[in-house]
């Protein structure tokens, strides 16, 4: 089983209470293939600068990582940088969009019918291009931001028609749906045919909510986050790793599912950029997914 | 197996986006009875003035609430007024202490030496009074407000150094201890001799801090939340309920009295005033205990 991710490729200067990093490896689609590459066999499309360094390229083939549908084109790649005052919510410095403002998502064949297909958070007009481009996916999911729902609702929403798992935040959801209460704004996009709304809830967990059913897990408690950057990222590619390895949607399965995109965004936030992500190892990670499962009600 | 709780006893006029009450049955007291009521056999400690009517006793008594350390007093009943804009934080309209200003909490003999003491929200000077007079008591409660916390931080930790449980809210443990981490806050409050710190988090549940694990629990989704006066009582009387029959403070029996504790704050917050506390029934409450439990990873 594989699992493909679209997505950002990075490098971000973060500034937080904890330290600061420079140039650092980040992205959405880096964040999330780390992460998902301690569950399955995973494939990155994206495009980097000339200026992207081979040992970030090493750094993803060391975790096996499919490199085929990272496409280099002659520039910089994209600068993010944000400083976090609190963990809520960063505060953008600038961006440099740099070669991702022409970006065009070009698959792989090898990555034109895998098993699962995660659309990063990107332009939803891309997003819809890479689905127009495949076929025969098992499963499909997305994720998105604030700034896409304000700038363009209704073909974010077109998208979502087109998804298995929706992730998205609690405030954003509300954004999008106009409707207050969680839960029934979950409701209104199953409507739309999703099949699973991942809600997260920052340090407060996340409730997945599906057509019959809600999971709940609280986010795990870290001694000192360090840098909450791709948290969001680190959940979806554990909780879609995870689903790709074992190939199903059954109850018991989501639920494992959610525990591991939980333990996944703490990893992350624990260490600045993606180091705790590259570092840990699956045993680690189980031990984390024990302590948690103990720790909840 | 009997629990003593001691603190207000009030008529609240309130009014939430959901409708408005006028003069309801209220008071910490009144709904950490009527919670616990549910589990275990309850005795109310308290004043009312001489406006209070039969109704309401007999409404305490109809769940078999004993009402020997109920004092009538010449004068009228505590009152209190609040709108909620959201459901978060009440804006107070007014407060009339009335026969409360003068209340020195009196213990019948009767509940001199119960299992279970629970000094609800009151001006800490009392609820070290209450701990002065009794003797015998297995376990011992409390829960606080920001407003104390303001007026009389040091009298406070003094009470809390002779308490097992604390019940407090998450900006509350903070303003308390000084200390952002909700997690090292608790510690803080362990090293003062406190077994369990009961964090509560309005709409994200709760987390039940021990010297050696966590509880975390979400809290109930209701499809329509009316009234959240009394969320806090109405957990801390499930939750202490349950302790109190089963007089136990293992691992698993902690775990039970989390989810009890969030099932009837979820009742009370689904109807204004009381009501929803008074006309449960054990079934009710332990088919939403199956399937909180069913609904958390």
């Amino acid at each position: 089983m594989s699992l493909v991710i679209v997505g950002s490729i990075a490098f971000d200067t973060i500034e937080s209470p904890a330290g600061k990093v420079v140039d650092a490896l980040g992205g959405s689609a880096v964040y999330g293939s780390l992460s998902a590459s301690h569950f399955t066999d995973v494939r990155i499309v994206g495009v980097v600068g000339t200026d992207f360094p081979n040992s970030a390229i090493d750094l993803l083939k060391s975790r096996n990582i499919c490199v085929n549908g990272l496409e280099v084109v002659e520039g910089k790649t994209f600068r993010w940088s944000g400083v976090y005052e609190n963990f809520n919510q960063a505060q953008t410095l600038f961006t440099e969009l740099n070669v991702f403002a022409d970006f065009e998502p070009k698959l792989p064949t090898s990555c034109s019918s895998c098993h699962t297909l995660f659309l990063a958070n990107i332009h939803p007009d891309l997003q819809h291009k890479v689905l127009d481009d495949v076929k025969q996916y098992s499963l499909v999911a997305c994720d998105t931001m604030n700034y896409w729902i304000t700038l363009c609702p209704d073909r974010l929403r077109e998208l979502i028609q087109r998804v298995d798992i929706l992730f998205i935040n609690e405030d954003e959801i509300r954004q999008l749906t106009g409707i207050r209460d969680i839960f029934a704004a979950a409701r209104s996009i199953h409507d739309m045919g999703v099949k699973l709304v991942v809600i997260k809830r920052g340090e407060y967990g996340s409730v997945t909510v599906s057509r019959d059913s809600f999971y709940f897990a609280p986010a795990y408690p870290i001694p000192q986050v360090k840098d909450t950057t791709g948290a969001g990222d680190s959940f979806a590619g554990g909780f879609l790793g995870y689903l790709t390895e074992v190939g199903s949607l059954d109850d018991e399965h989501i639920r494992k599912a959610v525990l591991y995109g939980t333990v996944m965004a703490a990893l992350d936030v624990s260490e600045f950029s993606v180091d705790a992500l590259a570092k840990t190892d699956r045993a680690t990670i189980d031990e984390m997914l024990g302590n948690l499962k103990q720790w909840t009600c």
